[in-house]
């Protein structure tokens, strides 16, 4: 195990992986407690495949927090075992530039899952107050917000919303009742289920927690994400992550979804940005 | 030459390549007409891998519109020879996804410039009316705006903006005579000097052709970028594209620069965010 904290969290041992094996590779095992439909919730396989990488790159002398993270999707990842493959493709003094390519076999075929470019780092360097920032927006407390145990009854929360406990503004959960405010945006609150405080490797799985921004559009069902860029800015404080979503163009069926995460202390700590596919009614 | 369309223009000289190669590779050739400091712009650099990608995707039938390209740069481009490694990674319907691995032999060695995943499609495809869209900024008419034959006597226009006609709205250029807004935002208007017009490889290199967006909170010299993701969303009309730059976190000398194009039409044709390295005075 990676693990050096004695760390036993759901999210931990779900990113866990054993390596490097004789090819550098590393083995994690996905269950369907991530689950998002049939898939597992893509978050968490980039936090995995960010761990691992880290790993390596600290093993070859660079450096350990994933900084950038991009990533294209090729298919879904379920449930099983899954190799992360990472290459070091340069080593300077304050950074590291990575691959990774992670695989799940599937009927004794390795299938690419997804493949991703790393930039890591050092977070601590960055650590001075911030020039220049996006402040949080205003929302109302954890309390006042909506959460999945609000939903009517017979609905069925999936492994994804078992481990996390997402809390969204009333205002931009219109959506789920069958009317989307049109606006193209989502706010809330996240956390783990289990109390284990964020880190740089749970803003990954953060960023891409939400359910789709384009619900509040009016889509609906799986809107797969085809390509992912998320940057960690700062190692979060422990407590709720403010979350805050939103689109600015939606077109022949592709959307971007931004997201920014704030820590508790109110300061801005990952962005993201992805390209994601969506169906409407009636389109 | 992969040009079969008799275009003439600097821009189409300089991102043409030949390929593929016994390897796959496609050879091109870098001038200082597109220099920027010591380096070749990398907008550029995007735009000449993003088509031979392209040709190479098209020869193995699958797409050819680069829709979202991530890149991790490793080494500034210099002028000589380049190639381009392309690997499909997954052809589907309507997306095909790919590698694409970009080289110099720096006396005698293989060096890696930057590595980029790639999605590409058919733009056509998507062209229905944007179902939700961020509209242009208002700014001044292009010839209310400041270009760099507006500088001060003495001043050496780079290569780039020779090829590159920029203008700035008024508003956002306060940091060329050293008063920066402070704001972290500039706006303007942009095309080809010898009247190309843009497509979807020109929109590459307009996402990364502004000065950085920094230089509007005080900072100086070289911001090299260590990640770039840009979505094309449309092909964009003919006449100048309006672009918008601005940055939400700047911390530790990393700050992210967001960049939005409008064609001649008012459509949103282009989005990117770039992680970028910046030095500013007293820090």
């Amino acid at each position: 195990m990676l693990s050096d904290d004695g760390a036993m969290s759901e999210f931990d041992d779900a990113i866990a992986s054993t390596g490097p094996d004789d090819d550098g590779a590393y083995l994690g095992h996905l269950t369907d407690d991530w689950g998002i439909g049939e898939a597992v919730n893509g978050g968490l396989l980039m936090a995995l495949a960010a761990r691992a990488t880290g790993a390596a790159s600290q093993a070859g002398a660079g450096h350990r927090d994933a900084l950038s993270f991009s990533a294209v999707f090729l298919s879904p990842g379920g449930p099983g075992d899954i190799v992360v493959h990472p290459t070091l493709l340069r080593t300077g003094r304050s950074m590291t530039s990575a691959q990774a390519v992670v695989t799940q076999r599937v009927e004794g075929v390795e299938v690419e899952r997804f493949r991703a470019l790393l930039t890591l780092g050092d977070l601590d360097r960055y650590a001075e107050p911030a020039r220049k920032t996006a402040t949080a927006p205003r929302m109302p407390d954890v309390a006042a917000c909506i959460s999945a145990e609000n939903a009517p009854a017979g609905f069925s929360k999936s492994g994804l919303l078992q481990r996390l406990d997402m809390r969204l503004d009333p205002e931009t959960v219109g959506w789920a009742m069958g009317a989307p405010s049109g606006k193209g945006e989502m706010r809330g609150w996240q956390r783990m289920a289990d109390g284990r405080e964020p880190d740089a490797l749970a803003l990954l799985l953060a960023l891409d927690a939400f359910p789709p921004v384009v619900f509040d559009l009016g889509s609906h069902g799986w809107a797969p994400t085809i390509e992912f860029t998320g940057y960690v800015r700062a190692h979060p404080a422990p407590g709720w992550l403010q979350v805050r979503t939103h689109t600015d163009h939606v077109q022949g069926g592709l959307f971007n979804e931004d997201c920014q995460i704030w820590d508790s202390t109110g300061a801005l700590v990952a962005q993201s940005r992805q390209l994601g596919s969506a169906r409407f009614p009636n389109a």
